[in-house]
């Protein structure tokens, strides 16, 4: 019998490649031995640090599945976001915290909840189902967790992600504080990286009426090392505006120590930005003091002052 | 403060009632105060038959939800099936165990299984959250899951709703083979009703790519006493195909003790029940064997055949 496929959104990020490998855990401690953790894309920076410290494999890399395939997603439900061809797929069950963009002909196990994690959800039917939690499936969580919300100080992080740290801090030993700022520096590591690839390391495309644009988010603890390359970073931009016939980019690199974001921000809508943050442009740059989330703070605000 | 409404479907069944009852319930022992369990629909008798027997009021009726306003959807998750509006109002929470058809802008909290009734995912929200189940509430649970699986009859019933049955037996003091048959059999009387009214009882609105197609149900002990008026119901049955503009309409009288359906299927693509369920249709009708379910067994094969 064909394995079900267990996996996050395509670009992983360190929630997607976790809560792949915890969802199997759960399913096989539930007695649905058939399962496998699979992801949709290279395993980043930060994941690989989180990897490396437990000691685990990545799951394998699939593109696409095939017809009837079972599957259960991650961290995500959006046809557009997932495996090729996951519309002529079966999909057993989603386990996600975001917007909800799905369909299918049959009923099936549908969990989401508006915390800053997948991991919340997840430790949560853990404790339902009664199954414990080992240290190796806590850390994962954990490290989950301390990504998504930048270590609980993102505006996502809710009262449920702490009280859930809280708990995993308890059962793996590792303080969030401590283990996940090493982690998060290990993201940042982009030394080895053109412009090119660190704008395209998180970014997402965003229409609204005819407008089309982009939010690219890079996270790093030393601003500076990438503005003293503002003039490539530009063109950059610059060139994937005229390729895409984008009317507005937003390059934030979100500083995970000081919790503010710097942006670059280009093409024909680029003075929104001083409307949607309170800020001037100067040099194509503003700094928004406490931005650190696409999803909470930099998007909704573009997306109301953008006519 | 508005109140948060709580409701389910349209045409609303026992499922429907009850559950938007108990969630409100659930949700003001979490602590929620300021919400308020409303309907979109007549009372059915058999729905009636359970709020006598348990001396509780029927909700509110609305038909249409305020720009903004928040709601806790149960029972379903279609905006076709939902309030007039649902589309401007904000949605907190789904609570259901049908095939998803939604899309929000922001992040919620859905909760589906793939059970044979709302109660069952409901029940489990209870354990989780250690809140007690009094004896009224499983009484209303109990009533959901005996009509929604026909007594655990349906093929929608899974091994959950009968573990979950056998709790609420214990806490109610009823017994679902006999409380439970006195109810559907209260629903099934249909003595004062026009064909018109019997065919609104429980009709639900589909749609597959441009095709749009009412199935409507009816519980029955005696199917001869429908099909003696079948040409009332075919008159009731071609306006309302008219009115509006259905490609297809499928009137299903389920025979509750013999366990299948008698179908009459009228619009333009009408010949699909043929393939559908490798039937003749003779005289627009057909008997359709063991089926009973309306959503795993009528749905997904007019959803599969339909072109």
């Amino acid at each position: 019998m064909k394995e079900v496929l267990i996996f996050g959104h395509k670009n992983p990020d360190t929630d997607s490649i976790t809560s792949s490998l915890v969802m199997e855990n759960l399913e096989k401690k539930l007695g649905n031995k058939n399962v496998k953790a699979v992801r949709l894309g290279n395993v980043n920076k930060e994941t690989q640090y989180v990897l490396n410290y437990l000691g685990i494999e990545a799951p394998e890399l699939i593109s696409s599945v095939d017809d009837n395939q079972e599957v259960i997603l991650v961290d995500h439900n959006e046809a557009s976001q997932s495996a090729d061809n996951i519309n002529n797929a079966k999909v057993l069950k989603v386990i996600d915290h975001h917007a909800i963009n799905f369909a299918t002909s049959t009923p099936l196990y549908y969990r989401a909840e508006p915390v800053g994690c997948t991991a919340t959800v997840l430790y949560k039917m853990y404790k339902e189902n009664d199954v414990e939690i080992d240290k190796k499936i806590a850390s994962l969580m954990l490290s989950a967790i301390a990504s998504d919300t930048l270590l609980l100080k993102s505006p996502t992080t809710t009262e449920e992600d702490k009280k859930v740290v809280k708990k995993l801090e308890e059962i793996s030993g590792l303080d969030i504080s401590v283990y996940g700022l090493d982690m998060l520096k290990s993201g940042t590591d982009i030394s080895d990286y053109t412009p090119e690839q660190v704008i395209n390391i998180d970014c997402k495309l965003f229409e609204k009426g005819n407008k089309k644009f982009r939010i690219a988010q890079v996270n790093t603890a030393d601003l500076d090392s990438i503005f003293k390359n503002q003039a490539y970073y530009e063109k950059a931009i610059n060139d994937d505006i005229k390729k895409e016939n984008l009317d507005l980019y937003v390059f934030a690199a979100t500083d995970i120590i000081n919790s503010n974001s710097k942006i670059i921000s280009l093409g024909n809508d680029a003075p929104v930005v001083e409307k949607a943050f309170g800020v001037s442009v100067d040099n194509n740059t503003a700094m928004l003091e406490n931005v650190v989330s696409r999803k909470k703070q930099i998007l909704p605000n573009i997306l109301n002052n953008l006519e």
